[in-house]
């Protein structure tokens, strides 16, 4: 254990193992293998406690287990809890969750205060399908202002439908509100219900029930296959809390931009853990900021055929938290060494010479590959070969959608440049457009309402 | 006790009296009854010390008994703390607190750095000679610059004078500077006093003794029931610092900000407890964010024949921090419904149609009322009928006054329009018209110099 | 001992010395005079404790013993350790130093991300050879990206030979890169090394190499006394820690932007203890801040015969802490008293009619001397008699530079007008023109490339 840590640093190392204590009160910062060796500790307590109880239930009853997660909750693996549950439920606070969990800026926030980030819930519903694997409840859905957030407004009328039916077209089952009804006294008295104290109608309740009207008199929205995987993987934000290597540098942000900019053209997709070695049927998969990557992995992805997007920091550790030699990324048949990395400060961004910029954080590359994205000063940034795509840095929305679309292109998916607030979810047969923003658009020749959204019959 | 907390919301219940601690250490945070409970136990525990020195020291002595407040602390209440005492006096240090706890923007803490705010030492003198009831004193004046602010600057040259005078004018008996001469060790080394160190006079000393000259040949201030009242309730703030519903929402600030609306106007002012119910002389009485009204007070209110300036949060709690049904206000022949509230992020403002906006905190409003104010949306901010007018959220400064000066005008009191920095308060017989600014203003035909104020003869 | 620390004050008088505790865990704030014997015992304890290693070394070796400091650490008295060591070594890290410790605006930060601060690491060569009484070595020379600041960027091509190279222009006998090979493992994994983790060289190898080779080239870089001398003192910055007066003013930062100031004038500077009075030599001696002057020090400053700057804040304490009657600064034959002090907020500058301002702190002085410089208020800042000036407040780059320049100018002290990235050392023999930009800069008829420097004889 000594050397899989290298203890020796620092001289660190242990005579017995009954010396290991937790990975906090150290003189200076602890070993970073000591505090991976932690998260994943905590992580199984809370795997095989929600075992535990799944047992104790399936000893009494055939009926489906679900558990409610939430959203940007990181702390444990939960693809790992999710495999011993049937239905993967999650509770989606729109408005909250922009302001005390997002990261954007305050235009942005302002923009969406009463109607939500228009990736944020899309991103959970598809993180969290996959948990459940393929099946998804929306737990607790907000239906008014809440009372927790540093600011709580109200949400703009047809949000909460809005929200409803996007759970559904990403393949949720049910859509539960929280809470029925406000209540007057302790500490969520300013939640709100569908129904306020006094037990009369709150705005929510006309939307819940126009959603429910909706529902009866719609087919059953069909799942399949999105053409586009997106890896996320909980041990890599494990490692990148671990050793960020820059204030703010956050692997669920660089994974959550990525989905941001897919989303924006127009792409549907599926979240897919670093477990998963078989990925048939996608035709681009992505897998930014994977720093533990399994030969398994490595091989299923080079071999799968589809379009790949891999990079930053990928490989970047071996299971222990160590660099690995030869250098990372090490994919079978690409020449190259992330031979250098920096992180930058927010402001001292790089620009590409095609537009947008490296931010906050970069590789220096080396290798025999082709450069598809350069700065202006000629420094490789996003280099490939054959079907793989290597980011050597945190690139921008413009940059990441540009590369995204190449691959999109070179894998022959068609996409589309939406306007900010507009997202399209396609499933089996149809297609949702839905309108995050505060005015209307026209996308495709349809009129989109503000705060609303349009079902149509996927073209054939 | 459990049904009036709340307690069976998240299963707080308790069995025994005993069982119940201080409301800290809790899982999350903790109940809201819980905490005002300690708020009010704190606060008795102020109120019943002191009464118990001060009745100690009346078995000995006739002489009147004080003690000194400070600047915007709220942790006690202050009336209850006043009524066992015959002088309220408070320590003014009017640069420090600018720099340490008024909530302005940079460009005000600038332009009034040597001349502290200029509505916050009136403020206070009005409040503690409302909690004196009518026995004033500054006990400790600041004499030039101080040693504990973030920033301590020099005051400009006439404002110790002024800031002498302006206590005089609102009922002060004893103006006492701190300190005699600059401590040469210790803590306070930097602290100004009316002598430096070395025994020599400071420029504080002068002005000092001006204004000891000056009151040699002046009359008395006479005091006399201003037309204006504005309600002050600690337990109000308790209740908004448990409960803010949205990050820096402020009981205080929002009373300060009425009462600095009101100075602009040129009004004079009285401080009522909310315990109060005999309003009679008054012809305008605003009671902003007061979220327990007794049935007592709202009856009071509604009877006393003046104008009235009520909410937002109005009533907003019962006596134990429930959310009371029928919902807030709920009052007398007023038929009005706080239906949803939500709070807002600073630069989220919402514009009013007449000019100004609503900013940090907004109420939705139903009910059979007349509508005086509207946003840009065309919603409800205040309404009014009789002379009773609601305001359904935190109006900024100049919708404070518009809606105030209405006010004004129905009750026959007549309003100007001042500069920034010029102030005005009438006592029994007399004007005083203070210039906080540091450029000349000419007000009413009377140019007042910079740091200056100019005393006159009441018009007959 | 109660009355030397003024223990009277707030009845702190102890009655015993085992009631003394450390100056934390108080009621409120600690008396100042606490305070500094704790950081004069704490600073003791290093000196003594190192002293002790030193005298069992000696026993066994006559080899020179050194040991490494490091950039802005004033915990200690780094003159008072020095004197038991033969060298002085410090370890130099310019990149992160600028993000974590230099107290400069955002644009500073961004124009020099990947150069470091101009002056920081020259004013700590000159501080650290005083402390090694001529003998100077870089323990760790930051080789490339480092892992510990906020933000980690790679240097520009060309900045470690400049460091290095700037190490041996101050004086340096040893530049030592830290570390040899980046560690694959552990705390420090993105640390980087001369060598990659995988043994291969890294972009800082070959500049350390090409250093190399020009030393083996080069004659010995000559030392000789400096024409200017500026003094820092371990104890005054005890005492702007433990009584800064407003927020953010610091000892280490005056001295450091009168340090920055004199080096934009193309000045070569010695820095020297508040202990020394032999100033023979020097032409033009700066002391800012030196709140401790001892009779000693005051005599041999007046009697030097070098162009003096004093001030703000000189002989404001006695050695107990205590502010001394007659007031500061009570230099000899110079009729000058501070009357008052202030702290300003960094906005709240205050412009001189010469141009320029002054910042922070100020103060009122009064006296029979010449005024040098005045607000535009008309109000006098650097007050001058003979050879001595005080500045009597906190200056700003431009109005520094201009009474830095004019006491050179009376001291017959050639100066130029350096560009803000370009430095000039003189050493006995030789001149060094440093590039800190990443542009071309030509300054007296040379062109320095970026990140870059010329060596050349010095005119005779």
């Amino acid at each position: 254990m000594n050397n899989r840590w290298g203890n020796v640093f620092w001289s660190m190392d242990y005579d017995d193992f009954d010396q290991i204590d937790l990975p906090n009160l150290t003189v200076t910062e602890p070993n970073p293998a000591h505090s991976l060796a932690f998260r994943r500790f905590s992580s199984e307590q809370v795997v095989t406690f929600n075992k535990l109880q799944a047992d104790i239930i399936r000893q009494h009853s055939d009926a489906p287990i679900a558990h409610n997660y939430m959203g940007r909750i990181t702390d444990f693996d939960h693809f790992r809890v999710g495999a011993d549950l049937d239905i993967a439920a999650w509770d989606s606070y729109p408005l909250g969750f922009l302001e005390d969990r997002v990261e954007a800026d305050d235009a942005h926030k302002q923009r969406y205060a009463r109607q939500g980030d228009p990736d944020f819930q899309a991103f959970h519903h598809d993180l969290y399908r996959s948990v459940g694997r393929g099946r998804l409840w929306v737990m607790e859905q907000q239906p008014g202002p809440v009372n927790w957030a540093p600011y709580n407004p109200a949400p703009l009328p047809g949000m909460v439908r809005l929200w409803s039916w996007e759970a559904f077209a990403h393949g949720a089952e049910t859509v539960s509100y929280f809470r029925w009804r406000q209540a007057p006294m302790a500490q969520e008295q300013m939640h709100a219900g569908l129904l306020r104290p006094d037990h009369e109608p709150s705005p929510g309740l006309d939307e819940a029930c126009r959603v429910a009207r909706e529902l009866a008199d719609a087919p059953d929205v069909s799942l399949s296959q999105a053409p586009v995987a997106l890896i996320f993987d909980y041990e890599a934000e494990f490692a990148w809390k671990i050793q960020p290597h820059g204030r703010g540098l956050s692997y669920f942000a660089l994974v959550f931009e990525t989905y941001r900019a897919m989303r924006a053209l127009g792409l549907s997709i599926d979240i897919l853990p670093a477990t998963r070695v078989d990925l048939s049927g996608y035709r681009v998969v992505a897998a930014p900021g994977l720093v533990f990557m399994s030969e398994d992995l490595k091989a299923a992805l080079v071999e799968c055929g589809a379009e790949l997007l891999i990079g930053p920091r990928s490989g970047a550790r071996d299971e222990d938290m160590k660099t690995p030699v030869p250098l990372p990324p090490a994919l079978p048949g690409f020449d190259l060494t992330v031979s250098q990395v920096e992180s930058l400060h927010p402001d001292a961004t790089i620009p590409l010479a095609n537009g947008g910029c490296v931010k906050a954080y970069r590789e220096f590359l080396e290798g025999e590959v082709d450069v598809l994205e350069r700065t202006n000063d000629g420094e490789a940034v996003v280099v490939a070969k054959d079907k793989l795509r290597y980011l050597g840095g945190w690139l921008d929305h413009d940059a990441l959608k540009r590369v995204t679309r190449q691959a999109c292109q070179a894998a022959g998916i068609d996409t589309l440049d939406l306007p900010d607030g507009v997202r399209l979810r396609e499933s089996g047969r149809e297609r949702f457009w839905f309108n995050y923003d505060s005015v209307e658009h026209t996308v495709a020749d349809l009129r989109i309402p503000p705060a609303s959204f349009i079902r149509q019959e996927k073209p054939a």
